[in-house]
């Protein structure tokens, strides 16, 4: 049945979005996309669109400028802190952080939560002392370890950790206090809540699961900890590169997309707006899971992600009947990653509160069909 | 007075798209953007823009595979020859390339004929011993050296040259034949006419210049060539993590744009009728040029680039009332790199040759008026 449904609903092209719960690329505002939309062919007065300019123009420059104004208001940043907008992918991060901040003769602690911190320790084990300081590999990965138990070296240059975990609906609820400059793979939980940035030396995102597109990664680096990278280093990989100056061609259109977020995040309210909203979104969710046994939420209680909720149903063929079932409903994505089954929910900045209502409505309805 | 005009021209966004000869990001082709505004904020029946789909959804695979099989078809490639769309731009292959193939215990070739090829040599000479087998610096790089006074290593790893120089306007007119793989930085003149596929070991071409938006650069990697890379390599800088599966989040929308700019080349004709496109539009500007003494091509005339053409006025302050003139005509984005002055018209294959005729005729009116 679900098939012959599902069958009926594709083949025709929706004329509404639907609620789209991709863990990444994750939904977008509706209200940037129509901007884009409105700004094609023509961008303003360029006579081209903004695909079209050139990355030394006025019109790019002012909009990189004004990406980095609204990062700088978002999140409090100060002068001290260099924004980048580089390409490659949060991956290249995984290398590029320990090629500048790994000292030959030194070590840096890594906290191995899931796949992409994994990725990340690995990299730099490739390329030094990279010393695991903890990992809750041991049990799949659902659960954040207890600070009390990290084993870290006070000599570490740099403590890295992946604030949140998109396969393992995990996230770090608070900022790692280890007297020593914390990196940090904010990737999937960006902007959706505040940095205590004093502990930080450098911090990365993909833009891809709350501040835009595929195929820009920001960066902040704080001055004083990029002053302590290693020299030489090959030209693109040096942060100290693109702080000097935009060495060369950025992702244009991904960083005009990034503006557009921003805007839209800061007309929201910035960021006690939103984490009020995601707080409220995660708390209805994780509640409904909660509140009879036929829900079954992966990660500890007190590790549990606001960002990817992920959760199980009483038997595998039910979770593929329930994904199919809601897609036919207008609830996409929501497949779980195969490492851990199930289903996962990214409830990302974009994804809209009635978004959430309509999926735990689908999940009352489905209960109580098949509970 | 050009002050004047141009503040009224600006004033007012242009309702037409003008002609815009910028050498990169380029223009693209109208038909392109229009389609891509179609399909915002919905693309096909996924029920959202194609920014917010999972890059593992069948409908992202279905476009990375249909850019390939257009790669394939336009530039025959066979099997053997991978197909990588990667980030970080074509700099961060200035690195990636000697990376892989420059051996610890062995050398490579290259060819410095502008900026950017001399990047490319400074990166492999960081990592290890790049040869310089000839440069054109002593004159400006007005020109590419003769290849008979290359001086080129018979056991080279391989011969490293940029195609066209966009910045002096420059281009190699012929396929290097120094008995070991080719690896050719392709960005400014990818898909303007054939290559003789089987003198290369590795291409790489940012797309924005012929065939997309910044934000992505396409390497074709052949797999005999790819086999001899050095391992260990960082797992995002091996080329073989690349071409074993999707490692990480491609930059979806400019994959995306660059399929639907490859469906515009083919829909064409493909290389054949491009490069008569290119011929004739570069035989007429350059024609233009020649005609009397007003106007004066930089680049030595064997070395004349189809896709970037540079030329001087006989002084400086009659190139600047051209480039302001010009653009109050609706001709935009003409003025030359610092590194050599003057006028510089990016004449890529998305420039119309109704731009070039344009071009060509403020040319002769400006010269009647200022000659």
């Amino acid at each position: 049945m679900e098939t012959a449904e599902l069958k009926e609903r594709t083949e025709v092209a929706p004329q509404t979005r639907l609620y789209n719960f991709s863990a990444g690329p994750g939904t977008l505002p509706e209200a940037v996309l129509l901007e884009v939309r409105d700004e094609l062919p023509l961008y303003g007065t360029v006579g081209s669109s903004v695909m079209e300019i050139s990355h030394r123009s006025p019109e790019y420059t002012a909009i990189e400028a004004s990406a980095r104004a609204m990062l700088r208001k978002i999140l409090g940043l100060s002068e001290d802190w260099h924004i980048l907008f580089l390409g490659g992918g949060a991956s290249l991060q995984f290398h590029q952080v320990p090629v500048n901040f790994l000292p030959k003769d030194g070590s840096a602690d890594y906290l191995v939560t899931g796949t992409w911190a994994k990725k990340a320790f690995k990299e730099g084990a490739f390329l030094g002392n990279a010393r695991k300081a903890a990992s809750s590999e041991d049990e799949n990965f659902t659960y954040i370890p207890d600070p009390a138990a990290w084993d870290l070296d006070p000599n570490a240059a740099y403590f890295h950790f992946t604030s949140n975990n998109t396969v393992y609906g995990t996230q770090v609820h608070y900022e790692p206090n280890v007297g020593v400059p914390l990196v940090c793979d904010a990737s999937s939980d960006f902007l959706s809540r505040p940095i205590d940035l004093d502990r930080y030396g450098l911090i990365y995102a993909g833009a891809q699961k709350n501040i835009g597109p595929a195929g820009v990664t920001v960066i902040l680096v704080k001055d004083s900890f990029l002053q302590q990278r290693n020299q030489p280093l090959p030209t693109m990989l040096d942060y100290g590169t693109h702080t000097a100056k935009l060495f060369n061609t950025p992702p244009v259109f991904a960083v005009y997309m990034v503006n557009k977020v921003l805007k839209w995040l800061d007309g929201l309210g910035g960021i006690p707006a939103i984490q009020r909203i995601n707080d409220e979104k995660a708390a209805r969710l994780y509640g409904r899971i909660d509140r009879t046994d036929f829900y079954r939420g992966t990660a500890k209680v007190d590790s549990r992600s606001k960002m990817n909720v992920t959760f199980r149903l009483p038997a595998e063929e039910l979770e593929a009947q329930f994904v199919a079932e809601a897609k036919t409903r207008g609830l996409v994505a929501l497949k779980g990653h195969r490492s851990v089954g199930g289903i996962r929910a990214s409830i990302y900045n974009a994804c809209p509160p009635e978004a959430v209502d309509a999926l735990i409505a689908f999940m009352d309805a489905f209960e109580q069909k098949n509970g």
